[in-house]
């Protein structure tokens, strides 16, 4: 093979497996090439991505060592990316009755949520979760996407228990928006004690639900490293969690005028001239 | 930039993005490059992927013309992951109590998951379907990472039916396990009447949930061009659908005796010796 296409192959491998570590020697034998050879398709490859912006490839020494692709986004990219789904988000046919947004088309694009995912990979990648949480129906899109660009497991939390998990931690919540006592399960199996967590949610208003999975991780002795949500309501101002964070803010949604306001979270509106890398 | 460099750097894009037609007018802008170097870049791509057998690079001439990446696997890999799957599911340790079987492990892997949209994907491009659907929630990961794979939007029905979708269609099904009769709903924005539509679930007893969904399809007129599942029992052998496809079989299940059987599906079987792509 010429080197141009073993980069071309190495970059596909790579890319399809964000944060997984290869190693030299596999990629040596795979494609009957010495080692220095290889690295010097991996540096060749490792500075195109970095021209580009778009992300890094990371060589790990020692045993266990070799090369693996970490997606990276510039603040001006990430920026972007979000701008773009504001514009998106503000149509006024997605006005429901009693005020509610139509969201799904969004979880219905593989190629957005591929891109949202990554933004939440790149945010989160220095506080080293070793799981994303999430609770079922509507957080699993975004949450398994930005699993995937971590290379993390993804662990979803039940609205009710079933026979099929085995036995189960129970917690109690309370619904912001209904303010009803809810219930979350979350199979004894999925989820190891003592690691580290990243909670994920699509849409929040007072922050119940992100509350509910905190104690819920507590009754694991997980640690919550991250809490992120893709769309927040301004009201109520006083949430039930802190340090949070989210990428839009929904200021308003009247269904009276059919008008709908969103903007991007203050921390993505700072990225907005930054060309270096998140 | 170098031959070698454009060449990482366009295999990055189109590998994230399977099947999206990407304009050569844009590469060239891009890498500020003449349309007939960009040419000779994906030729080189196109060549290294075929002869790992690991995707195709589709020119589309025309106005609307352009070059997409498609997934492809030949029949030996495809059964490779299967028959891994296998090993990994025949663990007794995943049985639970009642003849029940331990996956949410496999969900929670965004690798495997990927692995086995891949074969989903390749297994139907052919039949063109506009959207993947499924019900929640097991079978949301692997329908939207085939959904990603295919470049499709991701329909996800509910079992109840909630203020933030606006107005609904519902069916009644029985459940096959339960014999219960059971609820399923999908907002009407969610999809196009008159869509061809692959349909896609975890789990598969008797049928009954892809039966339901394959009534609700008819509710919106969209044509079921496919049925997918991941694991299907042998037991009860009359299904309530026809024509689906599995990937996996599971003979049986004895709590008892701490016994469980699984095999690759009879058209994965076939696929073991054959060198061909799928």
């Amino acid at each position: 093979m010429r080197r141009s296409q073993r980069i071309a192959a190495i970059t596909k491998i790579l890319v399809e497996r964000p944060h997984y570590v290869f190693s030299l020697n596999a990629f040596a034998e795979q494609f009957d090439a010495a080692k220095s050879t290889i690295s010097e398709d991996l540096t060749l490859i490792r500075q195109t991505l970095q021209e580009l912006r778009t992300g890094r490839v990371e060589t790990i020494s020692g045993a266990a060592g070799g090369v693996r692709y970490i997606p990276c986004l510039s603040g001006r990219q990430l920026w972007r990316r979000v701008d773009a789904l504001c514009t998106k988000l503000a149509e006024p046919k997605r006005i429901l009755p009693g005020g509610f947004i139509y969201l799904n088309d969004l979880a219905a694009s593989p190629a957005l949520l591929a891109e949202i995912g990554e933004i939440f990979a790149v945010r989160f990648a220095a506080d080293e979760p070793q799981y994303v949480v999430t609770i079922e129906t509507a957080g699993i899109p975004i949450a398994l996407m930005t699993a995937r660009s971590m290379n993390l497991p993804l662990v979803v939390a039940r609205r009710s228990s079933r026979p099929t998990e085995g036995s189960v931690l129970t917690v109690n919540y309370e619904s912001g928006s209904s303010r009803r006592l809810e219930t979350m399960s979350l199979s004894r199996r999925d989820l190891q004690a003592g690691s580290r967590v990243l909670l994920m949610d699509d849409f929040m208003r007072a922050g119940g639900t992100l509350r509910g999975l905190t104690n819920l991780m507590g009754e694991f002795d997980c640690s919550v490293v991250g809490k992120a949500v893709l769309i927040e309501t301004l009201e109520p101002q006083k949430k039930q969690v802190q340090e949070y964070i989210s990428l839009i803010q929904l200021e308003e949604l009247d269904e009276e005028h059919r008008s709908l306001r969103v903007k991007p979270s203050p921390w993505i509106e700072q990225q907005r001239d930054v060309d270096d890398l998140v």
